[in-house]
């Protein structure tokens, strides 16, 4: 069995190419990871998940322990089988999801307790009780119960917050520890809010803790791109270099072009996925509205050059008749091509950092889309 | 070019087995094809379709010529293209669905006029029109316009709309041998209610006008199973052996197989897409609901033989998991593990037919599923 690990293979400037080893595959860094909120990737098959390049899919543990419930995902083999995914899986905590998706929340130091949004049930999530959820749902890469406070928030409130959730890491280490089994890693999560002093603190406190790799929460909740960049740049300095960096929840394609040059490796969005749900894709040259009637006699497909039958086989006139009739390929045409933009766009990066030309990727970027990303 | 052809290889009893050979590539009769409604067989992809031994798709013309319309498709290259599928497309012409979605209907000598359910547009479909129409998307086989009443009808009402049909049918071979290419079909539709005598005439001055293939329409809407069958076993003995026979818009996997025991070759039906989309699975032992909660925690596929992935490779508790959480993959994986089924049943049926042993498989079908088919 393959302990979990990780090879640093190149940097260029700030920009790092690597790879994660587990036991059920590896994954190649800087990585994007596509939610598999419900124990699927939304209207997309695992095969077609994989074909787009995707090493390692997510889960969330919030709606997971609702709805089917992590115990009957255990008894029925664990998430990968459930899911037909047999590949790693990374899980949150359910925190994040459970304050801003529940109902009658409160906090503690225990944890949280919180109502069902499906059936109104009451639950409560301790830092014991995410870890043990993720080990029912047998993830590969786990995450510590944090709290993830919304920008701009005062300090002191800041600090509060970031000291809970480091005194939360050390019972979810404990709790893994107990529970896991050796190939299996739990990470630590950076919080701080945009407060550089917190940031240090929390990392320091974190690494003296020690995990296997280290995830910066508490961004992409309303600061704005250049602030996050902000936050990054007196923050990734400092992680160890031997340990992979995770920025949770994170992003557009200019957020993670951004992220990648701060030395960001590892990255999950629902952007993809919800947004061609919703009829927009991107495309080489930045995102279009698929709905929109200019594409309506348009027989171009999205990339005649590309490998993904989304993106190749059909013209932007049959989607957009598509997403007109309501039909459900639509979205799945459209989140299948998202996820290969993606994937691309990673894979471009990878080769572009262990070749030495990032910053020849980024102006690359900008040029082609008008998106700013450093 | 291969011209439409039609080789019937054997008869055992009633059934018949064959082969419909078009420029786009053999069907094989009997023959399930899939609806693909507003050009999509809907929550499917078209390799999907294909692998699961589809020969055939239809499209609906009333949908395709109210959007994205038919002089739209016609530009982008045809509904082949359109739709991404490259093999035979059978279209209906327009005539019961008008009757069926519309509003504002008003049928005259010339046609139907109508409002569209979509936008309230006014049009006009007329035997030439739908023709049109099916030659603009590039139909492999085409309908003549017909009237299609509900049963009960009373018998003037009946022979009189039966006598619409047939004179729309002359117009309707006109207007195909204007436009048509040489390698397309025009079938005429055999009308007359559950009337014997009105079924014979409506049948003998068809075959006086001459097509390359009969439909039987005016069935499946209401009559029930028994009669149905009892107007086939006066119906088919009468038609031309060398011709295929299609049963518009029938059926639940027992009604084909008794229509295939009455003669019938080819069949449309909305029931394994449709039913699909709202949980119901056929299985070898009959229907189930996947919604249903003794699904909850079965860790058995619908099929652990089956070739089908969706039939296959995911528990009965998962797809009882996507219907409650209402994702997209729950009806993505219930259409295509249906039409999987129909597809393995035709498949069966010709098998059985080639080897003189249909009787038999009536027999064991009945007994597996509790439905009387003959």
């Amino acid at each position: 069995m393959t302990a979990f690990n990780f090879t640093l293979e190149t940097t260029n400037g700030g920009a790092r190419s690597g790879r994660i080893g587990t036991a059920r595959g590896d994954i190649r860094t800087p990585a994007f990871m596509p939610v598999g909120t419900a124990g699927t990737v939304k209207a997309m098959f695992t095969d077609h998940v994989r074909a787009t390049g995707a090493d390692i899919v997510l889960g969330n543990t919030y709606h997971l322990m609702l709805r089917p419930t992590a115990e009957r995902i255990a008894a029925l083999g664990g998430l990968h089988q459930f899911m037909n995914w047999r590949r790693p899986i990374l899980t949150d905590s359910g925190g994040f999801q459970v304050m801003s998706l529940s109902k009658l929340r409160k906090l503690t130091e225990d944890g949280v307790s919180f109502q069902s949004h499906i059936d109104g049930s009451r639950h409560m999530l301790t830092p014991e009780r995410s870890i043990e959820i993720q080990c029912l749902l047998g993830a590969d890469i786990q995450m510590q119960l944090d709290e993830c406070p919304a920008i701009p928030i005062e300090h002191d409130k800041a600090r509060a917050s970031m000291e809970l959730s480091l005194r939360w890491a050390e019972r979810s280490k404990r709790a893994f520890e107990e529970k896991a089994t050796p190939d299996q890693a739990l990470f630590g999560i950076v919080q701080g809010a945009n407060y550089e002093d917190l940031r240090r603190r929390s990392l320091d406190a974190l690494m003296e803790i020690g995990f296997p790799g280290y995830s910066i929460g508490g961004l992409a909740v309303g600061e704005g791109r250049a602030e996050m960049f902000r936050v990054l740049e007196f923050t990734t300095p400092h992680m160890p270099p031997d340990k992979p960096r995770y920025l949770m929840g994170v992003g557009k394609p200019a957020d993670i072009v951004g992220a990648v040059a701060r030395g960001v490796d590892m990255f999950d969005c629902v952007a993809p996925t919800r947004s061609g749900r919703h009829g927009q894709a991107w495309t080489k040259a930045g995102p279009i509205n698929i709905k929109n009637a200019a594409f309506a006699d348009d027989a171009a497909p999205l990339d005649p050059e590309s490998a993904c039958p989304a993106s190749r086989d059909y013209s932007k006139a049959y989607l957009h008749h598509l997403f007109k009739a309501g039909e459900y390929l639509g979205p799945m045409l459209l989140t299948w091509h998202n996820l290969h933009y993606y994937q691309e766009l990673m894979a471009e990066m990878r080769s572009a950092i262990a070749a030495g030309r990032f910053a020849d990727f980024v102006a690359g970027f900008t040029a082609a889309t008008g998106e700013t990303a450093v």
